[in-house]
């Protein structure tokens, strides 16, 4: 049966073709949210797919075994240990960064990394040690390993099990697993790094900002990694990088597109499938849909803060509360705090909201997000301008691209605002048409591209199923030190050989100068 | 009628779309035959097509106006001239050039060179100067320009009419076009340039070799678009480059595909689009399948040397023939000149031949090929591998690219080459069954991609007709110099700083020394 629903399927959009068995590695967050869209479409075109989760994962859940086969691993670190972790980076971004001075601030993302990173291998240990959950895996007879490189130590299972390997990323700081392992080229005078809040548009002050901030990166990471690069070195027993084994990944999903992203360079085996988890609105709960449509002329705005945060300090609460209570539209405001004293009677609290649906919906105007990339597609899907709210990560970074696009008023830093700062940019994007057409231009784009992001994803994964791998888009860059890349050695030669030539002509010159003056010397003085 | 087949059509593929207006530059020999399949469905979607065409063009025949619709302009050069110029290039590479050095090689493409240029810049007088022409293009309503870029002067037609422009182009040599005006990153240590014969693996030597091509070419081309630059200055009464305008185009379709291509970094508005002109194979002539199936288990090799070759010297063409009667196939071989003595009963000769339908043909064992890039992506279609016999332009290039992939054998040298070289490499493509493994693994990349080559190309010439253009693509580099490019001028500010602050330091530390030691000194003497 599972055979007939995979021809079917697979035939239905491509044409024939084998279905296989995906291993997908551990991911949490907004990473999940957005794979599983993927996995469920691999599922429907009749593949096997397996989910390694660890005891005690945050975001996937157990009645999702229902659609995925998970296989649990044992890790050392408990649950609560994974949720201290994160808690206490959101705690610091959100609450404690701007305090801190520069050099505090690095300090502090260090000791975070590191406990992620302790975190990370620990997960490693989990799956690698366990002599009986890698049999299974050897014997799991994968065609692909599907990754977001949240988490390391796939690439080593990819090895082992000589499967390729399918990365699906959003970015790496400064684009430094990009860059440094994937090969894509990115000239710092014009390909800002990822949360540099840089523009493809740069001064010179700019441009040596960002040449810095590239630097400044890969000299952290490279110190940073070493921890991997050891465990890697270990298991392998020969010398050996977390760089070099990512590298070998077959295919990068990228989780953006030219609506959001500055246009730049990339490379055969980069596809850019920015939205895949996109759909248009479903029809809203009926309590919902009449509070929606109570709104009139007026519409409505959506207010999230992410999946991460749903709870804010109350002074902070009020002040946003307060705000919207100013504005015509009907609010609908997912917040799982203690409901602020100044909420205002056109201002609803839920503790969820179907998001995409409401940003679908023809009375929604405007979008309060914190600008995760999850969301900032679905109001790009829509065309729904937006007011940003960034908290921490690439949020900022991420509503810079929709700022420069005219598509999205920002609050810089949510604790020194005035309600009157939140009022003003509702009013902005609602009222000035400017924003709305720039969210549709945007939108546009998104949707005006020959394949949809989705089935893009699919194919490559299946791509890579069916031909073993996608060699033939690896860039031979790999191959290539540093300086042999820039071509550094050859310049040296060049440099050397003009220097001798130039020196030999000279030489000459002056012997032959010499010879001259002093035979003419030579004949005066016999005269 | 038209909005009608217009609407279905659009809707078929991509959904609905508004059917607009194309015009199409001139352009000639191969670059026509395949330029044309993309504008018969262009037609076939309901979309105007107007292809301005010279009084006397070579390819583009008269007979083609019951499917597209000429523009006549006139030339002060008649087609006369036009073909002395094409004939004098081709007799001068494939029977004079091995006699010359490298110097006297460089000084004739040079001269022969300034003849198209010559050309070129008539046509471009033809269609500027003629105030009727330009009118009639002015009152045209074009939603687009496509342009293979063989001939100038349509970007300033874009300029002129306000109009998007999309380039269709196979390659310039080493890739000066792509790269200075496109932009294109171009790694000269594993992107070889066009034309250099070197391939993505390089030794030292071979990178140095491409490092010089690139510095060579880009210094030959930047003094021979003088001409171009100073007309394209004169037309607008301010200074600008035929580069700088080139740069403006918003889509570049390239005629190649990673089938073909090694993996190299491109950009998001550069669509590689190879192979669009291949189709599966349709049934022969009656006569001609009979004799294909009297060839038995041994099956057939087709032989051709592309559009612009069909006659040899004789004692080449005897050469070749009394090769070919040697193999145990049946030949089919396109040729126009006068039968050769050594003609062998097994080898039959035709004015013309369906190519692409021999190629699909399931007895087609091997391909004799010039190497013209649109009969290499026929023998990729269908999977065959070939012997080349490359005689000029990008055709040595071109072959050495199936060469490394395994699925070609080349005669290098056809003036000195023995009838038993012929023989043994079609032994070896026929008998070694690597030569059709890596045929068919090339054709398999080729068909399994997410989108149709004919499609792709089709999806972004309407994307820059509904879109009025594709600036979300272009990347900033386009408004960098070389230096801000490169951030030389960051690396020089930085340099600067640093080597201040090491001056300083180190004078401090001298001062402080000097100081100590001044003051032991007097103490000492004190004492």
């Amino acid at each position: 049966m599972r055979l007939v629903v995979c021809f079917l399927s697979l035939l239905a959009v491509f044409g024939p073709a084998e279905c296989g068995n995906v291993l997908v590695w551990y991911t949490e967050g907004s990473h999940w949210i957005n794979l599983k869209i993927v996995l469920a479409t691999l599922i429907d075109r009749g593949h096997d797919v397996t989910v390694l989760v660890p005891d005690g994962a945050l975001f996937v859940k157990a009645e999702e075994s229902d659609r995925f086969s998970f296989q649990h691993f044992n890790v050392s670190t408990s649950g609560q240990g994974m949720l201290s972790v994160i808690e206490e980076f959101l705690y610091f971004s959100v609450y404690e960064m701007d305090q801190l001075n520069l050099l505090q601030i690095q300090m502090k993302f260090f000791e975070l990394g590191s406990k992620h990173q302790d975190l990370a291998l620990s997960y490693c240990d989990g799956i690698l040690k366990s002599t009986e959950l890698m049999n299974k895996l050897r014997n799991g007879k994968f065609d692909v390993i599907l990754t977001d490189p949240m988490y390391p130590c796939s690439e080593i299972v990819a090895e082992e099990l000589k499967v390729p390997l399918v990365y699906t990323l959003r970015f790496s700081i400064a684009h430094v697993m990009e860059r440094m392992c994937g090969q894509i080229p990115a000239p710092p005078s014009f390909v800002p790094g990822a949360m540099s809040k840089l523009t493809d548009k740069m001064s010179f002050t700019e441009r040596l900002l960002s040449m810095l901030f590239y630097l400044s990166q890969d000299f952290v990471v490279v110190i940073a990694w070493k921890k991997f690069d050891n465990y890697y070195t270990d298991y392998f027993g020969r010398p050996t990088s977390y760089c070099e084994m990512m590298g070998k990944a077959d295919i990068w999903l990228i989780r953006t597109y030219w609506d959001f992203e500055f246009p730049r360079p990339f490379l055969p085996n980069f596809k850019y499938v920015g939205g895949l988890h996109c759909t248009p609105a479903k029809p809203l709960p009926v309590d919902m849909e009449e509070f929606v449509q109570n709104s009139g002329d007026d519409g409505i705005v959506v207010f999230t803060l992410g999946s991460m945060i749903d709870k804010l300090p109350k002074e902070m609460s009020n002040m946003i509360a307060s705000a919207l209570a100013q504005i015509p539209q009907k609010v609908l405001w997912r917040y799982g705090g203690e409901k602020p004293d100044t909420l205002g009677e056109n201002t609803r609290i839920y503790k969820w909201i179907p998001q995409n649906d409401l940003l679908g919906h023809p009375k929604t105007r405007a979008f309060i997000t914190h600008g995760g990339t999850n969301s900032i597609y679905e109001a790009i899907y829509h065309g729904v301008p937006m007011v940003g709210i960034p908290l921490f990560g690439d949020q900022p970074d991420n509503l810079v691209h929709m700022r420069v696009r005219g598509a999205a008023v920002v609050i810089d830093n949510i604790k020194t605002t005035q309600p009157q700062d939140l009022v003003d940019g509702l009013n902005a994007v609602i009222n000035d048409p400017s924003y709305k057409e720039n969210a549709m231009r945007l939108s546009r784009i998104h949707h005006d591209r020959p394949i949809k992001p989705l089935d893009e994803a699919v194919f490559w994964i299946e791509f890579v199923m069916r031909n073993k791998g996608a060699k033939h888009l690896r860039v031979e860059a790999h191959n290539l030190t540093w300086y042999q890349y820039h071509c550094l050695d050859v310049f040296a030669f060049l440099i050397t050989v003009l220097t001798v030539v130039l020196y030999v002509f000279f030489k000459m010159c002056k012997f032959f100068i010499m010879r001259c003056c002093f035979r003419s010397k030579r004949k005066s003085k016999k005269e």
